[in-house]
């Protein structure tokens, strides 16, 4: 869970609008209530070629951190549909920071679970800089 | 919408499990929220090999009737994930009615939306005995 659950989640709403936008069909996790949640991506995304499973975290500056666990039910869900795996960051510093985006660029930044730094507790972790320098953009994202 | 919309909401929670125990990746579609949930299916199931976007219905006892822009929705959704478009319809009558379903049958029938007796306003119409003899039991679907 990000630090601002509710900031976390009109993030989440904008990034599957701008893929709405964007012609594909998405999908997003219910909040709450079934048995197989704790499997879902938060996002799931399809343009007729590319299949995404997205795990979107966001931050209001500090790394992210993703629990292995989380990354695994990706996989799996990911498997089940025949979906690459995408972790989706987003840091919401301020206004003129590259990292918060603007109009061209939404602020995300997508990677491959394995491209991710794995912590002495086996759990992964994106820092700012890393998304800034290694992150496929959404761009890059949506026109692989 | 089925004319008792909880009744609805725990046969399509059912149908969820149903798969999940029998492997399948599923997603079920927000309640409430986004700008893209009228061209959601209510469940999004796959195995790996073979995915389905399913709209889920079910009645008391009368016919169930599918708006056109609904089937339309569906197949726009499942174009984009490569999946296959299915209507799942279930008539929740009383113990001992084969269509009820009983451990063996969960009560559910599957069609492909051109299977479908379509209206003369231009929607679609399943009733109960047509499910009986022409759709796909549950165990049916699964493995196809």
């Amino acid at each position: 869970m990000p630090a601002n659950s509710s900031k976390g989640t009109r993030n989440e709403r904008k990034l599957v609008n701008l893929l709405y936008e964007d012609n594909f069909g998405v999908m997003r996790a219910p909040a709450s209530g079934g048995a197989t949640e704790r499997e879902l991506p938060d996002v799931f995304a399809g343009d007729g070629t590319n299949f995404y499973a997205i795990e979107a975290k966001s931050s209001s500056e500090g790394p992210i951190y993703i629990d292995r666990n989380e990354i695994d039910c990706l996989n799996f869900f990911a498997q089940k549909f025949n979906a690459q795996s995408k972790v989706g960051v987003k840091f919401d510093i301020k206004n003129g920071d590259p990292a918060y985006g603007d109009d061209d660029n939404p602020g995300w930044y997508f990677f491959d679970p394995d491209e991710l730094y794995v912590t002495s507790t086996g759990n992964y972790r994106v820092k700012k800089e890393k998304a800034l320098q290694d992150g496929e953009s959404y761009s890059e994202f949506i026109e692989p």
